[in-house]
């Protein structure tokens, strides 16, 4: 066949499981595009024929290193606000209590994200989508969590959907009204669980803004019985779930999530033994998330030994968010899991690629570089793709990113000179 | 006086000990430059007349925050090859004997540095060293130390002050040939220093090329004694000293630098009370190094909270190197001294600027915003100093740099957009 474009002089990570670190191909390896999807992977020897007559693009990639587009499948990245003061505070020795009671914590961040309009929402995602694609993002989940209640949930997921326009990335969206409770249902989250269940959620889905239905299963937020019932809802409207879970406390949130075949549990600083193993049952997907276990100096770090030893998948994701992860760089997310949480430098690549594809749902289309998956790949000007997560916030070493095949201009992304 | 530059509709955190957080003047402030020095800062009201009749030209700050620009005052910048080979086995289990043994560790570095040319090491230096000023830093220190023979150090050295031509910054050298002990010495450090006392370093101060001499006091490395009879050649040849201390465990470093009114003691992880003691007698800044700290998993922290009790200033840097700290992020050092060490946000924006300064012996030339001082000088897209330590690995904030009173082109620095 004839591909539309190919990639030569490149070493690939396909990240699928050959046996080889990082299922590399590195003698001088090509890849071949055809419809926006990888046709054919291989080395120059195995190419029939000359490369400019085997495709009507040839793509000089220089001896780096291309890698799937790195997929973030979990964060929020639609807030107003930011909660510096609360960090300045926190230093100085404020607790939680102090900094609520100086306007500060969550509640700050949904009254600014309900008095905040599209376009303003808009305006202050944008540049923080666009770090995360200057990093080699080309898919990204964004969560809405920051109304709870109906119009700003809306009005979230709405804005998700429109980054997804404005750039050249694909947008997948969580419904997560049941982030924690609305202010204005204090003392009766039953009666909030029957509004997301009986309003809030069908609306949403019923506009087209859910891919998939989220929510928050800790002491602090709401139990597995509650999210029990969202859960069920979101089946109903043909939904898939996922929870926040065990990140303080183990509540139950890995088994109860699996329980529902779940697609990821996350943060899992707290999983019991049982709720790995329902993981592991299900094929849920573990989300590990480096940026709030380091900022919130949480003693507790995840157990990737037993998650590994069950063979649970383990993601990674920014969390980007006001409060707890205000990051946008998966390649710090990818050296924090090897520095904090112990994973290998071939674990963390696999957290935002293969693995977070899973988490996603998408593992058959996007995470891989496999013949029939997209084309939506990165290329690294590194000698070896340890140096991904080697690095500790330096700028970014990537060299080009292609969605669905094709090239996006180097000129938008900034890059070491 | 008439100014040659006059910035306006700034907020100014000048970090001079005024009593208000950051120094701050918040009030349409505004600071008149005059032959490359600032003249005088103040608020708009105080000043005489229109701007356009104070100054030759007028730049609008449009209300984002002006800083004393970024000093990195402990870097290892110039260097070839990296170590992300090391950083991956070491997540699989290797242990050091096992890195060593594979070609790995702090010889590798010495190896490929000592192999590489002048311009191999400046070409690999300067996009480090871009980053470094697409973070606001306007002042660094670079330090010889991977070459431990002499053509190599004085190689090291050259390539530091070329870098200072080659780019709008400021560099200070540091003559650190007691990095550790050369291999060709293995059993003989008495005969390396006699070396580094009788030639290496006389001749390196004799080619202009040492603005001081650091060196490392350690178990692993030397004593103080030994570092007490280069310190003293070095007062002969009229340098300073500062020394890598007390970062393992206690070898007296802090108190030995300290007794010869060292500049700095840096790292300091494991420095003793009479160590504190010496430095705060002495006023021997403190240089806290978070990035070691972190890659290093080093489960001592630096006693911030004694440090402050004893009045000794803390600096901080980013310590890049290939080893323990393969960063190029003065932010991200900010942020990990805070969430690391406890540090306040005030606190670790005066280790990048005023205590930095000091950790040079510059404090009477840069580091704050005061008449007399250079306008060295970096403009934040940021609504409180305090978001320079809070976001995590995200773009760069910096508007525009200046460097004695000139702005450099900003499209030079990568920045959000």
């Amino acid at each position: 066949m004839r591909f539309d474009r190919l990639l030569v002089n490149a070493r690939i990570a396909t990240m699928t499981a050959t046996g080889r670190p990082w299922g590399a191909l590195e003698d001088m390896a090509c890849l071949g595009i055809a419809d926006g999807r990888i046709a054919w992977a291989g080395v120059a020897a195995e190419l029939d024929g000359p490369p400019e007559r085997r495709a009507r693009e040839v793509v000089d990639c220089r001896g780096g290193w291309l890698t799937p587009g790195l997929v973030d499948c979990h964060t929020h990245l639609v807030f107003a606000g930011n909660r510096a003061r609360d960090f300045a505070m926190r230093l100085e020795g404020a607790d939680r209590a102090a900094i609520l009671a100086a306007g500060g914590g969550i509640p700050s961040t949904v009254r600014a994200t309900r008095a905040a309009s599209g376009a303003e929402l808009l305006a202050s995602a944008l540049p923080r989508l666009d770090e995360l694609l200057a990093e080699g993002v080309t898919t990204v989940e964004i969560k809405s969590g920051y109304g709870l209640e109906r119009a700003t949930e809306l009005r979230q997921l709405r804005v998700a959907r429109r980054l997804g326009e404005l750039r050249p990335v694909r947008v997948v969206t969580s419904y997560l009204g049941m982030h924690g409770l609305a202010p204005e249902y204090a003392g009766r989250a039953d009666a909030y669980v029957d509004l997301v269940c009986e309003e809030l959620l069908p609306e949403a889905v019923a506009q087209g803004l859910v891919d998939a239905v989220d929510g928050a299963i800790e002491r602090v937020a709401f139990n597995a019985a509650q999210m029990a019932r969202v859960f069920r809802k979101a089946q109903q409207l043909g939904r898939p779930v996922k929870a926040h879970a065990d990140q303080y406390a183990d509540a139950g949130g890995a088994a109860a999530v699996a329980g529902f075949r779940g697609l990821s549990a996350d943060h899992l600083e707290c999983v019991s033994a049982a709720g790995i193993a329902a993981m592991a049952e299900a094929g849920t997907v573990a989300t590990l998330l480096p940026g709030a276990n380091y900022t919130l100096r949480d003693p507790h770090k995840p157990p990737v030994d037993k998650l590994r030893e069950a063979g649970v998948a383990m993601a990674l994701a920014t969390n980007c968010n006001p409060g707890s992860s205000p990051t946008t760089s998966p390649l710090l997310m990818m050296n924090m899991a090897c520095s904090l949480f112990g994973m290998t430098a071939g674990e963390a690549l696999a957290g935002f690629t293969v693995n977070a594809a899973k988490a996603l749902g998408l593992q058959d289309e996007i995470g891989t570089i496999a013949p029939g998956r997209r084309a939506d790949l990165a290329l690294w000007d590194v000698d070896e793709p340890a140096e991904l997560a080697y690095w500790l916030g330096r700028g970014s070493p990537l060299a080009q990113l292609f969605r669905n095949g094709t090239p996006l201009a180097p000129a938008r992304w900034p890059r070491r000179s």
